[in-house]
């Protein structure tokens, strides 16, 4: 889908999905998220082809989810590293995490997370910034900017 | 990307993703979550081809996001509607919303969400569901099903 397109409307939603558009983009940056900035370690990690791989991670660098970084002249050799829209990406793919244990678990054993210092189980959920009221509980309406119809 | 090998691994992330792969397909689901069932409101809101559009409301109806139902025998037609699952992930799709709006913004004027109720504007955010605490400052850690490796 054309990242213009869905950058030109006025729902944030489109915009955000502009910037990461598919299953791919989004683990490459779950996997960006582990610290894993080589070309190979993704490719490994992902088992995807290189061209693919290649394209996905040109569009997330023009996106400015991640920056390309020259890391050796000879060979020139590039990694790529986690921007701070990319990181503020991470908490989504957590919500998409704990959405998939429930609904495409299959009985599996997953992986999951802990707090590095407590060593709780953490788990992602989405509320309301001001009321931290569960999203899934609130009635919401969409408010359209002045001059737009719905 | 085949949602089956998203489906075989250890990672919930790659497993939601199986379920919803693409912009499209998080479109559906927010237009769904307006209240649209019927293919040509879809069509008409996302401006998408119809073979691609029917694509993709069969791949979310098996993926059981999406429900079937016919409301017209003659002539047949069916509307589609967010099963429990579905309904789920529209919080998933504000917190896109959210850092859409903050890293594609662009300064143009996009619509946001209100509660409708008290009228006061709400806003996505990812927190652990036990502490409450803002997910971007956790310091997490990733843990494997037993025998499995990260």
């Amino acid at each position: 889908m054309d990242p213009e397109k869905l950058s030109s409307g006025t729902c944030p939603i489109s915009r955000g999905l502009a910037l990461v558009s598919d299953a791919w983009s989004a683990l490459i940056l779950r996997d960006a998220g582990w610290g894993m900035t080589q070309f190979d370690q993704f490719r490994a990690s992902l088992g995807i082809a290189p061209n693919i791989l290649s394209r996905r991670l040109r569009a997330l660098t023009e996106a400015g989810v991640l920056e390309k970084r020259r890391y050796s002249e000879r060979p020139p050799r590039d990694e790529y590293v986690l921007t701070q829209a990319g990181r503020e990406f991470l908490p989504i793919l957590a919500t998409i995490g704990e959405w998939g244990r429930r609904h495409n678990g299959c009985g599996t054993p997953l992986s999951h997370l802990v707090d590095d210092e407590t060593g709780e189980r953490v788990k992602a959920i989405v509320v309301d910034e001001a009321t931290g009221r569960r999203f899934e509980q609130l009635p919401v309406r969409l408010v359209m900017p002045e001059g737009f119809d719905a």
